[in-house]
């Protein structure tokens, strides 16, 4: 096992009805700006029951954050916080609209560009306004954790940070509010998270067995409850399961100690950035042709995971490994999620921009073993048309 | 699943040579009380190492915390504390001093009788000093949790209480500092781990399949290093492993949203109190007899323990249940620690002053379904004999 530090001092508050605990959660006295993304918050109901739950507090509205949330969106909340004089965050919403609030309540307080922020990696950031989050959408853990990804469309770059200061406060995390979410967001949630744990998990074997089990664990519920999610929308434990499942994912827990990939994560993010693509399918996509074209370094761990995860016992480890990376992908189709860019009519002209983009982004070597330069990431687009 | 909570503030500073980082975690103004245990913590070169990290700050001493701590020791450093005017305090050793530095961290800020924190089970507690451990013995997870059980030696009393602002501030874990101890400990912390991951796993099945194969993860992985940790005391990783699995059994993690039982612990607590067992001696004792006398509410969860723990597939699911306690049985007799009353020179005799004190402590409905009478503890207590 590797050194590591843990630290997560987000308060989780789980459970039907629980929006109810936001008086309790947040200061009386504090003037707070609710941040959220499209209509639906307002539609749902999940909106009115927030501003009733804050009682006599101050608070503003923020809304439109989108999908990838971009840092020409934010910086307009940035100026609202500063006209108006807000002292509290609330994000209703899922992890753009988290990772957004995240952004903002480090740039309030920062000094300069607040571009900086994201370039430097969160380096630069000294300190943010608190916030807590009430999630709808099963997804990104971004919940529970101190991460950020932030698009600027001007530059079609998409850029993460992370910093101590931006853990939730709290965060609400109620099932029922995921009953109304489109099977599409469902799905997505369900790669999302699938992947989030085969990050940290699948590279090579580091004596850590506590961490194998628990992202097998982990990896084992979301083939289970994933379909069932999508057959039986309104069954409370499933989606509590769920819920509780994707924010375990990417809480920082199950990647302590352990050797970590994220290259599946960073080719994605050129496919979002440059063609759009929601950043489930992204993962769906290169995943699988990530896994076969690293097979040799990660053949060891393929070949647990296959017999861990999906029981399958016979055959060489090659042969293990390369029937885990089949199955996966089939869950991910199963799931809804396809997992071609054919199949998002995408072809053989948009390799070399993606290239291009990830060069420029500076990941030139990606991988636990940094060894995925441009040209093994070029092969890795190929293998996925 | 249940509603719940979940907020654990406890930074996790993991890996050989960490102590060093004390330095970074105590502010530098810190006048800081060291409180350990026996003489091990000298011989060892770890309380140096601790000084030495702790540079030019003012520092005190406090030895002689006892395993199961006393109130009548602990209420000394209080008294010290107070004298000599320290803001900061440094548990340095396993369970015991960590319990009791969580006790002294309560009792310098409470107005009153300071036993009140116990017999409220912290409700009347509003504060503590700020407070970090250096653990050198892994077993209770007091490093990271908000929990403490102090004994009073005069009513031969032991009570628990928790409190948020007793979860340490930091708990620096360094698997080498474990290579020195007696296997008795190891023994006893391998089974104390196991015992506590038992209490929030095997009651019955609540829909929560995360915490589930989280739980037995814990108790596989236990089962598979618990041995090797005997076998080979310098084998960093196997210590790594137990070390940061103890921790997880009991940080809060695996209950949330469960039910949780706890009756095997009160009744063991009295073994201890009465005729001085140690505490993971009075699990093993009397956790295969609960299990048995508990069957018909337990047998699902038995028979879920059964296979995904032990592997055990055939027979029916009290069959599968009875092989399951059997083989737990075993695994602690192969760990050293012996699992009847007789084994400890404890006969009949004990039984009665046994149930006395455990209904005078008011233990008179256990369990996760709270209907573990004195009648019922009884016939655990002679079927342990």
């Amino acid at each position: 096992m590797n050194n590591f530090e843990f630290y997560n001092p987000t308060r989780i508050v789980f459970g039907e009805g629980k929006i109810v605990e936001l008086n309790r959660l947040i200061p009386k006295e504090a003037k707070v700006l609710i941040l959220f993304g499209g209509e639906s918050a307002r539609k749902t109901g999940t909106l009115d029951e927030v501003e009733k739950a804050l009682g006599h507090r101050q608070i503003g509205l923020f809304g439109g954050i989108e999908a990838n949330p971009r840092y020409e969106t934010l910086i307009k909340a940035v100026e609202q916080i500063k006209q108006e004089g807000y002292d509290y965050l609330l994000a209703v919403g899922g992890g753009s609209v988290i990772d957004g609030t995240k952004f903002v309540a480090a740039a309030v307080n920062f000094e300069g560009d607040s571009w900086d922020i994201l370039t430097s990696g969160g380096a630069k950031v000294t300190s943010a306004l608190p916030f807590g989050t009430v999630l709808t959408l099963p997804a990104t853990g971004s919940e529970m954790n101190k991460g950020s990804v932030i698009t600027r469309e001007a530059t079609q770059s998409k850029r993460a940070f992370m910093h101590d200061s931006v853990y939730p406060q709290f965060s609400i995390l109620d099932p029922v509010k995921t009953f109304t979410l489109p099977p599409r967001q469902i799905s997505n949630g369900v790669v999302d998270a699938f992947v989030h744990v085969m990050e940290q998990y699948l590279t090579y074997p580091a004596n850590a067995p506590v961490q194998d089990v628990f992202a097998e664990g982990l990896l084992k519920t979301l083939i289970d409850i994933g379909p069932k999610a999508l057959a039986t929308p309104h069954d409370y434990d499933i989606r509590a399961s769920l819920m509780w499942t994707a924010t375990l994912a990417l809480n920082g827990l199950i990647g302590v100690g352990v050797p970590q990939d994220w290259s599946t994560h960073m080719l994605g993010h050129e496919l979002t950035a440059l063609y759009g693509l929601d950043h489930a399918q992204t993962l769906a996509i290169v995943l699988p042709s990530m896994l076969i074209e690293k097979l040799p370094q990660k053949q060891a761990k393929l070949a647990q995971y296959a017999e861990q995860v999906w029981g399958v016992h016979d055959g060489s480890d090659k042969q293990k490994a390369l029937q885990a990376i089949e199955l996966t992908r089939e869950f991910f189709e199963r799931m809804q999620v396809k997992t071609r860019l054919s199949d998002y009519n995408l072809g053989q002209d948009v390799i070399e921009p993606l290239i291009e983009s990830l060069t420029k982004n500076g990941m030139t070597a990606l991988g636990e073993h940094h060894d995925i330069t441009p040209e093994i990431s070029r092969r890795v687009y190929v293998a996925s048309l």
